[in-house]
């Protein structure tokens, strides 16, 4: 019997649709030449629908749980104030959900010209796991004495032992089946508190797996390392907020937010996971065909990789990488090709088995 | 009758004599010839002496509190714990003598090699300003059920409307100056509270300095920026974390740490302002004459303007660049020249005002 598995699919605003839509036309191919079926229900989500409804997360919280994972576009538009839709949906989805692993690979692609000098695909190949659930984004502040002279606002960063267990125990998993470094980005020697537990988690948890050679790198000098010296990462674990920070740099060194992508892992089988491009919605170029597809593409195989699909995973990847180290741009008019040109490209690829 | 300053000379650890040595051959010259002179004590501080004597900061407060400026190198040993001398030392400074603004000029000098493919000088000529004295970096955070499975790190980051509008009025007064354009850098969409009480002071200290544009980036977006659209910013404020972590960033754009410098500024002439390089001790490679003293050489022309000594800062700033930009490698043996003969040169310029 065919597997099948059930997805929602969340276009969102601006360009998700349109890069939404050619990672669908490559899960076609995917699923014609593999051999499985995807159950799709689509949802209305973001800064239009809210625009329209009201609606956030809550609304489709209950339809979301009982899918296996969910394909997300991009969300947002100047009308909306900003902050809404990111905490309104996207962290209350990660938290709901209990997304408690955000997984950023960071490769350099062959073809992709990086704003680096001198960076090589062989290089730069890690991967940068973000605790999804806590820190700074548990968005716990005060201000007292507001609107006067003596107004002081508190911002507090949260930090249990479990939510850093199991995204670390979960790092040092993926170490083992790559190149078995783990590195912690942190910055311990001012965050004292919160730093001392991760490291301690990180300790202890290492002791779980002794061939994986563990690291620390502070969060400032990481900035340093990540675009200068990214050979020496395999797989970087820090905290929600320096994670948020490092990733766009990751994204930076890769080539730039057209081309990467991230997950949002459930770890325990207790709800979805998500998996989206790091993108945003780019509501200036929306329409016009300009936007390239392939951070959601390969947000797709990440997913593919997730349901156990991993022959048709590596296959999407392996098309995407190969259409994206051709292209004269990675996005605008330059590119040489619409969005939906792309995607048949990178679908036709799939399709025909080629990659 | 000739001006003379007191200063406090703290050579520190590892490369630091070598590289402020330098300095002191420059401000040799320089007051030989702009015609003014610098009282100069020399203290002992840092890893080595700690370790020799366990004093920190509170051993040199009362000696360096009368002084005009202090002129500082760097510290760190492998052999001292990560932290103490940060906290011990560096963020004790910072806090007692109240050095509001930490001040660091990002600008890629003409001939020195970025990292940053296509970029040029002209592109690349900001100042970021971060907060030097609270926020995360106050050092409150606790821990709960320490030890065991359920234990709790929080730490807090804490932000007073005073500290805030003293380092956004200086910041506005700077941008008044330059190209009157002023960046908040921060994460307002999630840290709320302290993002909300920085935005309302920039705006309501905007009102002030009606003729500098006000712009807004998330500290995520701001590691694309920095490096992909630096002409961008003129000034950019920030809070004393997000500009620990995007002012590193900010020194690999413009040639790596052996470029950067900065200046820690006490606003209202309560304590004396500190000025050092960015790079710490490279205890790897002391005593070998291969630091680049370029950073303590800047950090000096920087500690001139602050003194009055304009004319003097902005000759040492230029013979330094010209300097800098000949180098066939900022740092190691390929530079071509040793650590002293950097600074003989700089001085020489200066002196014969050639620069
Ligand atoms: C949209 C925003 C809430 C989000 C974050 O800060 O986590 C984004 O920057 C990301 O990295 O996924
Ligand atoms: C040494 C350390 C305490 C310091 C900081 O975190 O502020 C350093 O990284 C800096 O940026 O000056």
């Amino acid at each position: 019997m065919t597997k099948s598995y059930a997805i929602a699919v969340l276009p969102g605003d601006g360009i998700g649709p349109e890069v939404v839509g050619c990672a669908l036309d490559v899960l076609d191919a995917a699923e014609e030449r593999y051999g499985f079926r995807t159950e799709r229900s689509t949802f209305a989500a973001g800064a239009n629908h809210y625009l329209e409804t009201g609606e956030l997360f809550d609304a489709v919280e209950a339809q979301l749980r009982d899918k296996e994972a969910i394909l997300f576009g991009s969300m947002g538009d100047p009308r909306v104030t900003p902050g809404i839709l990111e905490r309104g949906f996207i962290l209350e989805m990660r938290q709901r959900f209990q997304q408690a692993a955000n997984v950023r690979p960071v490769r350099l692609y062959p073809g992709v010209p990086t704003p680096i000098a001198d960076l090589t695909p062989e290089r730069c190949e890690m991967v940068i796991v973000r605790e999804n659930t806590e820190g700074a984004y548990v968005g716990r502040g005060s201000t007292v004495h507001a609107g006067t002279p003596n107004a002081v606002a508190m911002q507090e960063s949260l930090n249990t032992r479990a939510g850093i267990e199991r995204v670390v125990d979960f790092a040092f998993r993926l170490a083992v089946g790559r190149r078995r470094r783990l590195t912690l980005c942190h910055k311990t020697n001012i965050l004292v508190a919160a730093g001392q537990l991760w490291q301690q988690v990180v300790a202890d948890v290492g002791e779980r797996y002794p061939e994986v050679e563990v690291d620390y790198v502070h969060v400032d000098a990481m900035c340093f390392h990540l675009p200068l010296t990214p050979e020496r990462f395999d797989v970087v674990v820090t905290d929600n907020l320096f994670g948020d920070i490092i990733t766009d740099l990751g994204a930076v060194i890769q080539g730039g937010l057209g081309v990467a992508t991230s997950a949002n892992l459930n770890l325990d089988g207790s709800a979805p996971s998500m998996f989206e491009a790091i993108h945003g919605s780019a509501p200036d170029i929306a329409g016009k065909g300009w936007a390239n597809p392939a951070g959601a593409i390969l947000s797709l195989a990440l997913m593919l990789g997730h349901l156990g699909e991993g022959e048709a995973a590596r296959a999407v990847e392996a098309a995407t990488v190969e259409v994206l180290g051709s292209l004269p741009a990675l996005a605008g008019a330059g590119m040489g090709a619409t969005t939906a040109e792309l995607g048949a490209r990178i679908a036709a690829i799939v399709r025909d088995g080629r990659a």
